[in-house]
């Protein structure tokens, strides 16, 4: 890859190098959401650097870019977007800084994200081999990984209304629950309150309705990716999962980052997946690397300036299924995806048990505390306590990342 | 109940009387949607109407029912939207034909019904008991109802970006299956495409994020209802969903009748639903009558001109769990609801076998086949089949009905 460098100061550390680039919607204090791109402790404000004339057609993007979200960008087509971020990158690499930087630039720091896309449709996924066999030892000890695991990539409808982005405040729910070893459920609180570690895609074409999306042409539908919290209440979800699946016990909030990474700075990145046995059908069939090498971290602080403790270290690598092979499973049927639609992996656990990613697996269920630095214990979460998680793909001194992803836990009302 | 007459001339079996005028979106071929409302053969063109003044603040009203969905009048309000509503009514029972009646009706024949509201979240209950405990003794034979059945209105997220209006063809879907007694899945055209008879109720008011709605106050959130048919493929389904529920067995369509029925036009045809044994949760519990006595009807041609066979005849009034409750536990954990959100009932079946509500429970999973007026025969639904769904409430010689929800099976495509 060409070494870049900048006439901006981007700290080296940074998520948001000169290959990396995503797209969000901030305001500065205004009110006025707009696009920009994340650079370094930079954002490049793409509705001023369209008034600018940088990208052509002046009243045009300006208007794309002063929305409230990204769809209608995005709608524009990949060959439009990537215009678009190459003319930020080539804005980025000048010798020296332009005449006009002042005017493009904003503080990414002191700014407020906003959710990226209006989420049309959203659908979870279950790829990841580990949490699927961890989770099935808790909930169904003699059956853990289900006959169609192997065969399906597993996944169901959750709810968009409730996506939100990173640094919404999360409220305990409220709901059945069956307490162990009772025949009458209880109204309460969850005590069960799980993250999940996931990554989510973002759609970034149409379909049409009864046209499936062969898994060779799933990347042409998938303008980026996000890190994604996908809140569980495990003891809700317990009475109420069978038959039809998860409802409330995760329809109360998901959270996602407010940078979508762009596929096309992942693809350097890219690595082989695990060993898929027995063979997919060939609908599921990918050739070449189809996942990613893009490490994950969560942690937890049990108050706004308390310590963190990194309670989990794992990578989008361990998934079993890819996201090409979720999106073609997901369309096989003819379902159709829109702009904006999100689907999550599901949680991605890795071998070992840091490397699980729920609470569930760390305290495998509520039996083994996990310690935090602070000198606590958790099995669950409590009120008060901050789940921030982190993704970041580096190599050869190139990194890719994606911000962080963290919700408060806020005491929940009851219903009336 | 007040008497009412029209000039305008209204069939006495219309399901579309005065005391019904539902909503909905058309167009009359020059591709130019309008809001609407239905009256005997007629449309009563809102915007049309709006122009002349008749609501008032000609120009607000004009934009809002020349857009392409109802969402935004919806959003109004309900004091707003009925006073609408009685304007129309007040317009039809005059004594005389007005001057501008040429130029404020359709021939609703002749229109073109769009989708009338943009769906941004769907979900699906399961809330008839008897329809339960028909797909438990062929699902789970030794266990038909499943423990947490009479607590919780079961329901689980559906797909929105396939919700179709009547008459749009239905592709049949091809997907994953394992053939009975095998171990190795095959990819094909699903062998046992069915409908599901539902009602489904359209949000009319946001709630914000960690508000429960009340059992109580489920009816100010309850826009209206419309008839809805739940395509389901059961043998994709019966693979898949186990542990996370239906998804590709059910997201390749659903279809909804494009009139929505407003709340109010169906007060008078409230009834007591079925004992609730055990006595719900306090959060589920409702005063007075809950449920409506709606009488529901199924045909299904083998073409286009061939004669309808009526397969199930059921009743809204069925349904255990109702409307409220099925919104009250929806948000019991916080979940928001936003207008134009569809909420369906779950498949409606009765307690005899002329009034199951799939073609699963009436060829009790393929087993009896049910017989066509043309001479032949049915488990599933096959290629050029229409099914036709029908809802009417009667009583005292006032009927408020809902048209119909219909689709043709046509052949689907494989996947690349």
């Amino acid at each position: 890859m060409r070494v870049l460098n900048s006439w901006l100061h981007i700290p080296a550390d940074s998520d948001f190098s000169l290959y990396n680039l995503p797209y969000g919607i901030f305001h500065t204090g205004d009110g006025k959401p707009r696009a920009g791109i994340a650079v370094g402790d930079h954002i490049v404000d793409l509705a001023a650097a369209a008034e600018t004339g940088l990208f052509g057609k002046r009243r045009f993007f300006k208007k794309i870019f002063e929305q409230s979200t990204l769809n209608d960008f995005i709608a524009l087509g990949k060959p439009v977007t990537g215009r678009i971020r190459r003319k930020v990158q080539a804005w980025l690499i000048q010798d020296s800084a332009p005449e006009n930087a002042e005017r493009l630039l904003a503080n990414r720091l002191d700014a407020h994200m906003l959710m990226p896309v209006r989420v049309g449709n959203y659908t979870d996924f279950y790829s990841s081999i580990e949490h699927a066999t961890n989770v099935g030892k808790m909930f169904r000890p003699d059956n853990p990984l289900l006959p169609n695991w192997r065969w399906i990539p597993v996944g169901y409808h959750g709810r968009a209304s409730s996506v939100v982005v990173s640094g919404t405040p999360i409220r305990r729910p409220w709901g059945q629950i069956m307490p162990p070893g009772q025949d009458v459920p209880v109204y309460a609180a969850t005590k069960q309150l799980d993250f999940e570690l996931e990554m989510a895609f973002v759609i970034g074409k149409d379909s049409a309705l009864g046209e499936p999306i062969g898994a060779a042409q799933a990347d042409e539908y998938i303008f980026g990716l996000v890190l994604f919290n996908d809140w569980s209440a495990r003891d809700i979800q317990r009475w109420e999962y069978v038959p039809l699946g998860p409802f409330l016990g995760k329809n109360f909030g998901s959270s996602i980052s407010p940078w979508i990474v762009p596929l096309e700075a992942l693809r350097p990145f890219r690595v082989k997946g695990p060993r898929q046995h027995p063979a997919p059908l060939s609908y599921l069939q990918t050739r070449g690397a189809r996942n990613y090498d893009i490490a994950l971290e969560v942690a937890i602080a049990a108050a706004e300036k308390s310590p963190q403790t990194i309670v989990c270290r794992s990578n989008t690598k361990y998934l079993y299924w890819s996201f090409a092979q979720q999106l073609a499973h997901h369309t096989v049927n003819g379902c159709n995806v829109c702009v904006g639609d999100l689907m999550a992996s599901g949680t991605i656990s890795g071998p070992e048990a840091g490397t699980y990613g729920s609470m569930l697996e760390l305290s495998w269920g509520g039996k083994e505390p996990v310690r935090m630095a602070d000198g606590g214990t958790r099995t669950f979460l409590e009120d008060g306590d901050i789940v921030t998680m982190r993704a970041a793909a580096e190599k050869n001194g190139i990194r890719v990342g994606f911000g962080d992803v963290s919700g408060m836990i806020v005491a929940g009302s009851a219903g009336k």
